[in-house]
């Protein structure tokens, strides 16, 4: 029995990922015990990031101005490339603080049982950047699932004729992670690439 | 490296309950994703709801009237009268069609720790309702937890000298609930207020 101006509001919740009907509920009533200046806030910072925030124009990272501040930062290494499927990985590579190099934001990944062909992919502009710039090696930053490695094997197929180094990121088990619960595709990768010490 | 403008939406969503940073990342940039319109209109909506949606003057539930569609509801019986915590509990019970009653909202439960007192919930207008209207049944619908339980017995107290019946929900396994994993507590509960069969 909730109001029809909150039934919009809890749609609107519910339409995010990873929020269900109840969750989404939980969370219009949170809005509703708010004073009206933290809604308005909220409102507000909404608008604004979708109005400001555009794609930079050379590595399609999110970005206020032409150019990411991370393309624009002259003090990181413009021969190392690190290609990722989308900004949110940029923030996870950016937390080690062990990557100086620029970053190619695919804006998604290969997937023909959903439509996404390497078209529609940010990639044409990447063979910009290789052929302009002098790139002396390019991370393939991919997620190892089922897209991921489609879209590694598709890039790996179409950069080698550059002769640049290509390298991927390693798999394994995860650090602080348990053997016993790591799955047999895990395990087995991991066995593989057993380095020695 | 998130821009500011989009730190600031991170915020926001952060500051939302049971949302975390790494959740309040990945729903920022969902919105970043979507459309201006669809922007657009989950920040009206959320404007809209906190402008339109006030508390029904009789029961205390969100109502965008004077009164709430439950207690305008005339086909509905005025001699049975829920207390529930928050308007968020009316939508539990009216989704079982079991209760056919009114709703009294208390806008909280009675927390000392927290500061929160009886005066300050919504219970003078309860007090209003029994001497005008010709009340019949109480039922204390407040969640079994260690707040509720002191609201419970608060309200019991309160009530009693009206000479009104009051009820309380029964407390016990949940349906679809497994005993291994029931609690003493609830074991215990259920234990005292077995049934015949």
């Amino acid at each position: 029995m909730a109001t029809k101006t909150l039934e919009i509001l809890i749609d609107e919740f519910n339409k995010l990922p990873g929020i269900g009907r109840k969750n989404a509920t939980r969370l219009a009533f949170h809005m509703l015990s708010l004073k009206t200046e933290e809604v308005e806030k909220f409102s507000e910072a909404l608008k604004n990031a979708k109005e400001n925030i555009k794609q930079c124009d050379l590595c399609g990272n999110y970005s206020e101005n032409v150019l990411c501040d991370i393309c624009a930062d002259e003090s990181r290494n413009n021969k190392l490339i690190c290609i990722v499927e989308g900004s949110r990985d940029i923030i996870s590579f950016e937390k080690t603080g062990k990557f100086n190099g620029k970053y190619h934001v695919l804006l998604g990944k290969i997937a023909p049982l959903n439509g996404i062909t390497p078209e529609k992919l940010n990639i044409k502009s990447l063979l910009g950047r290789i052929t302009n710039d002098d790139i002396e090696e390019i991370i393939l930053g991919l997620s190892p699932d089922f897209d991921g490695e489609i879209t590694t094997a598709y890039l790996v197929k179409l950069l080698k004729p550059f002769g640049i180094k290509i390298t991927k990121l390693a798999s394994g088990i995860p650090i602080g992670g348990n053997i016993e619960f790591a799955d047999v595709a895990t395990i087995t990768k991991a066995l593989d690439s057993r380095n020695e010490v």
